[in-house]
């Protein structure tokens, strides 16, 4: 099993490396490269994990589970249908997801696989897009929903989606990942209220990377978010959302009670 | 007039400074921090400009000017409606747009005025913003104009406008610049095809800023291309579009002849 965190020391410096028990066996250099052993190795209770990566985009799907497209009544997608999230809306495991400051209604999780670009890549062929997969990883794809048709000429997917602390990313990168027998579970506090099987897919991960490295060029550490199942709901302030895939770990994020902000 | 641009010199390195007359002075550093000169000094003839900024996005604004908004008969909007561009997209004055492999729809132009943010900001207040502004340039926003509507149930603004090479950012950014005073001219090939004032902008520069950044953090570089207006039209492959604005200068840029892919 080959895990990889990034990790905040209490020293304020910014390290990664691969999970071992309860410990971080650290790495230098660029994790989608060739990372050398420090030597070093850390226990998870001395760090904070960081979003695992830092994506230059996170690429969002919409309408990729039959489950989901049936409830919708929507046809199954050409194409990928996304839209994209900006770097500054990742964050990772334990970090607060904050309400935008003029904005008073809801807001949803979405538990989701996030699939982890580990090379350049453009016009990738289906057969050959898992090389250019570097792992799997959770996503907690969180919308401000009351905003998406505030204006009935455009659909606000990036401004809903886009906000800071609106890509919960983590806790780890899983690099030896079957997705084909994995479900994405999501618990809102105590309640779970998502879990499906990835194999519901429309779009096969090696599907995604190909199609979309024919719309734009994907960069290591670029994260593309599956797309979410039925499930989905509303977050009250305060509540902790947690997203779960077996042989990937638990994401979780608590939206900040306003008084937080 | 204080004019920043990038380059590529012709031993390979990248560097950016101010134009004076046919000249770059050169600085080093960072842009929108404290740069200092270098004592150099390139011809233009001598170096390739390259985008004058390297956004970690570019937010890109829809139905933002009276004229084009009361020819669709689009309300005006409440709050600026945008698409978010990955940085893959952004090409300088000169480099050719590239037609997507699997596209061969139209592909359209649209001339446009550019922000550049010059510090890191949120939660902008209106009156605050202009300091936020490093300075204006000029975009052409391009668009594979037929895959916008090819799902009925998602208008895919990000896939037909996110693919790389079809964010025209440039030639430089100016820094003391008035807006108010200022048209946008674009040329098809030989005639021109746009040319409107950009007094009549929904959302003034400042507004944008504000406002956006109540939506998401904008980072130094980051490009907001305010929109277009009346005039666009579509691209022949080999055709190209020169966007122009008094006081900025001219992006001129090729689609590329099929054969050139």
């Amino acid at each position: 099993m080959t895990s990889w965190v990034r990790f905040l020391s209490k020293d304020g410096s910014v390290g990664f490396g691969l999970l071992e028990d309860d410990c971080v066996v650290e790495y230098r250099g660029n994790m989608f490269g060739d990372p050398e052993q420090t030597g070093g190795r850390r226990h998870l209770d001395d760090v904070t994990l960081l979003s695992p990566c830092v994506p230059t985009k996170v690429v969002a799907l919409w309408n990729n589970f039959h489950a989901l497209a049936e409830k919708l009544g929507k046809a199954a997608p050409v194409h990928p249908l996304f839209l994209i999230k900006p770097p500054m809306s990742v964050i990772g495991p334990g970090a607060p997801i904050r309400r935008p400051r003029a904005y008073r209604g809801k807001i949803a999780y979405e538990g989701e696989l996030g699939i982890v670009i580990g090379q350049r890549c453009s016009n990738v062929a289906v057969d050959e897009a898992d090389r250019y997969i570097f792992g799997y990883t959770c996503i907690n794809d969180v919308t401000a929903v009351e905003l998406l048709d505030e204006d009935p000429n455009f659909a606000q997917w990036c401004r809903a989606k886009g906000f800071d602390t609106f890509s919960c990313i983590g806790p780890a990168i899983r690099c030896d990942f079957d997705w084909r027998a994995a479900r994405v579970a999501t618990r809102l506090d105590d309640t779970e209220r998502q879990n499906y099987p990835l194999d519901d897919m429309i779009f096969s991960p090696a599907q995604q990377v190909s199609l979309l490295s024919q719309d734009m060029t994907l960069m290591p550490g670029d994260v593309i978010a599956c797309g979410t199942s039925i499930g989905v709901g509303s977050i009250k302030d305060g509540a902790t959302v947690t997203v779960s895939i077996d042989g990937i770990g638990s994401l979780s994020n608590t939206l900040a009670a306003t008084g937080e902000q």
